[in-house]
């Protein structure tokens, strides 16, 4: 019996940036491990997703000077270089506790992205976090989980940072 | 360690009624069998809800006649002991693999009694199956998953109803 390929969707925290998971995306991966596939380590395959924004005006570090192409090239490495740490992350616990997984990183944009790699991985299912917050401030975040749960091609599992996790700005991870 | 918890919405068959379950609640039920339970029964515990929609009316049966508040109230028991034998099909399926489940009906509104219950049961999350209409059919038909989706205080998967199983008018179940 092949193993349930589960992807998740994990982002840096907008907080205290690369390498740190933001709360939600380590909350799904948690709640993933404590309620589905709890000691059954052999039943399931993790698939990590990381998709990375482009910085629209190329400057994602500001005290650093682009005087050629190869300054943007070397940015562009140093950015998936961070990318990498935060799926190290991931992929570390998944190794001590001795499930199967996959990491990889995509530039581009989240929502779309992650639609765009459920149709060509096709896991069971697919998890996502998501910052709880109220219809007022997701008119302006916009909420990646919501794009998800209507577009991916497999069912999709929402699931909420918890209340005592949530930063003083409710936006923030 | 506490079994999860794993609600399960189950309706009957709109096209062959009770007890038959509606396509897309039995293909809720079998894809978390084979892709969370997997071979670890004893990890989790099913909780089976079904809910009852009042006939508007009161006039479900149109073979018989009313004559009297007891005739009433021997409808109201045989839709309930008609619920009953669609609960027994799951109840049935859990016992020969060996997982523990509950089941229970409830009369009212589908979705806000699906989202009451799981306030009430607090499952660890909430399994419904979906026809999977496009959106011009899903105007008149309403969806009971979205609804959960949004408005259920518990992380929710939406299973849709595979090609194959789709009868010829996709509003029919």
């Amino acid at each position: 019996m092949e193993p349930t390929r589960v992807m998740i969707g994990v982002n840096q925290s907008s907080i205290k940036g690369y390498p740190y998971p933001s709360i939600s995306s380590q909350r799904a991966f948690e709640w993933t491990l404590q309620k589905i596939i709890r000691d059954n380590t052999s039943g399931f395959k993790l698939v990590f997703l990381h998709v990375q924004v482009p910085d629209e005006d190329g400057f994602n570090d500001m005290d650093s000077i682009y005087a050629s192409p190869e300054d943007f090239k070397s940015m562009k490495n140093r950015e998936k270089k961070r990318g990498l740490h935060l799926l190290e992350y991931f992929v570390n616990r998944c190794h001590e506790i001795g499930v199967a997984c996959e990491a990889w990183i995509q530039k581009g944009d989240p929502q779309e992205t992650i639609c765009h790699e459920v149709k060509r991985v096709q896991p069971d299912f697919l998890v996502v976090g998501c910052r709880g917050l109220g219809p007022f401030q997701r008119v302006f975040v916009g909420t990646v989980s919501e794009f998800c749960v209507k577009h991916a091609e497999c069912p999709v599992i929402t699931i909420k940072r918890r209340a005592e996790d949530t930063p003083q700005d409710p936006v923030d991870d």
